[in-house]
């Protein structure tokens, strides 16, 4: 990949609005919006405008005399910029063609069209931000939900580089430690205290465990917690999911899922995505198509983190029972909830909901799953309860508090590599092992650390990072 | 509509990208900012920045001590600025959460948002533009060709404001003239002299009957030529559509057309927008359903600027002849064309394919139509002749030499109404008609023209102009 050209890109979302923004970055960036921008002020001179100024005039071709836009331009100069380099922002008016126009002119003019993420590419080589910095570019400018918002921004800012940053330089100041002793290693001297060095290798895999733990909550965030609703339609899921966005003033949107045909609906719930998938129901049949719908719902079930079993008040109890006693089989509850609503209850006096399921059968059954709520999704009564069982899934504290949490799968494989070599270093330590095997197993975590942080990258690492970027980033 | 509160609103294109822009306009835009910016270089206060800077900071909700998003805003200051009003820009990353969550911040501190067009509507209010230049940011806005953009730019530059400005400031003079006369009227003195205000109207009436007649160019320019395509499906229509596409690397795309159901392949040809109508077959039949496709064929030949009749040179001779009559008898030929294409040509011999296309039969023909052309879509033989053909009824040369040029249908209906009035007082000069009677034609015309660029304006007009703006704008 050429990196020193100056490329250009449409950098707001497609379609027609009242403003369009065009970025150009390059070194020629002020050369060629010289050769197609007219000032209003014709005293003005673009290339002697001071640094972060605005400047209004006219696109023009000069060539065929055309005037395309009137336009303001946002001036940036390296190496004070987004990508370091010199950047142009041509805000025009925002109908596509215009918008189309006005890049072929800069590509005409020797600009170049830029790969998706190029512009952050250009940052993280010209050293403005680290590659986990880079990457969070991304992941705020896809996050849906204050809780993703907020965990992509802490990591743009620096979050986990600052972490990382901490236990590399600890492990740096380690290994230059054990390769002196293997400098003199016909002395068997030890400069690096063999005490002092468990304690840091403790200290570092218990932060690496940490981060590597965070990854569940971390996914979940980024890509919403999956719940998958168990019930028949009459149960009143749709009513249910309406009342949850109503309750939460959420925002609500269709999209379609992993899988080819699944549409799932999607609900910010304070600040957490949730995404709810639609199963076919649960009881055992003979039938081969309902078998094969079953066994759909039970793949769903698997991949769900929130099980949401949908019964009726009308249902009789051993048919709920009995759905409950049969979804729980198919649940890791290590790793799963199981929440029970059911639904309706204002079809029954408080007095009878409480009397009804107090029994023994339902005592036993709630110590089973996580929760047997009675709801009436039409009245709103008892909504805040599944809420709050729903955001249980959920260590709200963990991202309040700003602890730094791992959202990028990347990131994990990295640091689950780390973990394995760290928790080599602490065993090579127990054992007594020579300062070379110890130093190898160092470089291993120094390499997999590294690597998240972009101070070891490839070209290949850096080509998958940046294609999954938007143009104009 | 309150006009001086301070309003706010997303300006750029809806969805996910790399940047998005919200706009801030009104006397407390600094102060709203204010409140929820804090500029990365902590010495900078945002009130005391010059106009026309960029400062990079974070948006940050001081009430639940959330930092949102790092941007980059765009200061401008009142008078000088688009709606003459202190004015900020947001750039912020293009998540549409984070964009909401910026507009919500914004109005929770002071701002409105604003109503589509309330940004321009100001720009007008404040005297920035005239009501004929606002029209032209939306038409700009809108614009899907060279040609429509080009108008359009030319308007939002104050084309048609100069043209009426001068015409207006000749009647004023002219008006006053009259009604000094009315002054003195017992003492019979003639002030304006009746040629030399003779001549004058003819000249008004002139360039208002240009102005006029402008207009069917300019409304084809605005919203692309009507094109109804008449033939077989088998005849090559989708190949001879795709031919014009790669014939002119021109832009195709699929709009919903004015009819609920039909759907249009829109092409631009050397900058100017043709929108094809594809139309059932035309052969007489017996059957109803048959029957009402034909009717259907003859409603959109009746609101085409140019029938393509499509024949296959397959097709027999007397097919095809019974054809042209048949289509020539539902066209009127004053304001319609009608253009005979005859596909697959490759088929048959250059000689051979003059030898037939030059019988007597055909020659009758080719005098009633506009063309007949044998071209073969597949080879791309004689599609120039076709372009050609369909550039004809699209008068380049107004465009290209920068003459004004009516689009707006409410400029055309102010116009013609001038136009009508100023018949009136023609009439009345002939007829040596009192002063006063004159003086009340001369303001019908003056009304007529401070219409369109707003001069003389009332909410209900603005309302109606405003509301089909985007928002943002």
């Amino acid at each position: 990949m050429i990196t020193n050209d100056t490329i250009c890109a449409i950098s707001t979302a497609p379609g027609s609005a009242a403003i369009a923004l065009i970025r150009i970055t390059g070194s020629k960036a002020y050369d060629i919006c010289n050769n197609i921008f007219l000032p209003a002020n014709k005293k003005k001179e673009l290339q002697k405008e001071p640094a972060n100024s605005l400047i209004f005039g006219t696109i023009k071709d000069k060539e065929s005399k055309r005037d395309i836009d009137e336009v303001i331009l946002s001036l940036f100069r390296a190496p004070h910029s987004f990508t370091g380099e010199d950047i142009i922002e041509i805000a025009c008016h925002g109908a596509p063609f215009i918008q189309n126009e006005i890049v072929n002119l800069l590509i005409k003019n020797g600009a170049r069209l830029a790969q998706p993420g190029e512009f952050t590419q250009r940052a993280f080589i010209n050293g403005k931000m680290d590659l986990s910095q880079a990457e969070a570019v991304a992941d705020l400018i896809a996050s849906q939900s204050e809780s993703s918002r907020k965990v992509a921004f802490q990591q743009m800012k620096g979050g986990i580089s600052s972490e990382l940053l901490t236990l590399r330089e600890k492990l740096l100041w380690f290994i230059s430690m054990v390769e002196l002793e293997l400098d003199f290693s016909e002395e068997d001297v030890e400069f690096a205290d063999r005490n002092e060095l468990q304690n840091l290798v403790a200290e570092i895999k218990e932060h690496l465990d940490r981060l590597v733990n965070s990854f569940t909550l971390g996914n979940a965030i980024k890509h919403g917690i999956p719940v998958a609703i168990v019930g028949h339609t009459n149960a009143g899921k749709s009513t249910l999911l309406n009342t949850l966005l109503n309750e939460e003033k959420a925002i609500v949107s269709e999209i379609h899922g992993t899988t080819r045909d699944a549409i799932e609906d999607v609900i910010n719930i304070e600040g957490v995505t949730f995404r709810f998938i639609d199963t076919a129901g649960i009881r055992e049949t003979t039938d081969k198509i309902e078998n094969l719908g079953i066994k759909l719902t039970y793949d769903k079930i698997k991949k769900a983190q929130i099980v949401l079993l949908l019964a009726d008040v009308n249902d009789p109890d051993n048919k709920i029972q009995e759905a409950i006693s049969q979804v729980s089989e198919k649940i890791d509850f290590k790793n799963q909830q199981l929440i029970v609503v059911i639904n309706k209850s204002d079809l029954l006096t408080k007095e009878k909901i409480e009397k009804r399921f107090s029994t023994p059968a339902y005592k036993e059954l709630k110590e089973k799953v996580s929760a047997i709520i009675t709801v009436s999704a039409k009245y709103h009564n008892n909504i805040n309860l599944l809420i709050e069982e729903l955001l249980k899934t959920v260590n709200l504290n963990a991202i309040n508090q700003n602890e730094v949490i791992v959202t990028n799968a990347r990131h994990y494989e990295a640091l689950s590599n780390a973990l394995e070599s760290i928790i080599r270093v602490e065993e090579g330590l127990e054992n007594e092992i020579s300062g070379d095997f110890l130093a190898q197993d160092i470089r291993e975590v120094l390499h997999y650390l590294g690597s998240i942080t972009g101070q070891i990258s490839t070209d290949e690492i850096l080509g998958n990072i940046f294609k999954n970027f938007c143009i104009g980033k």
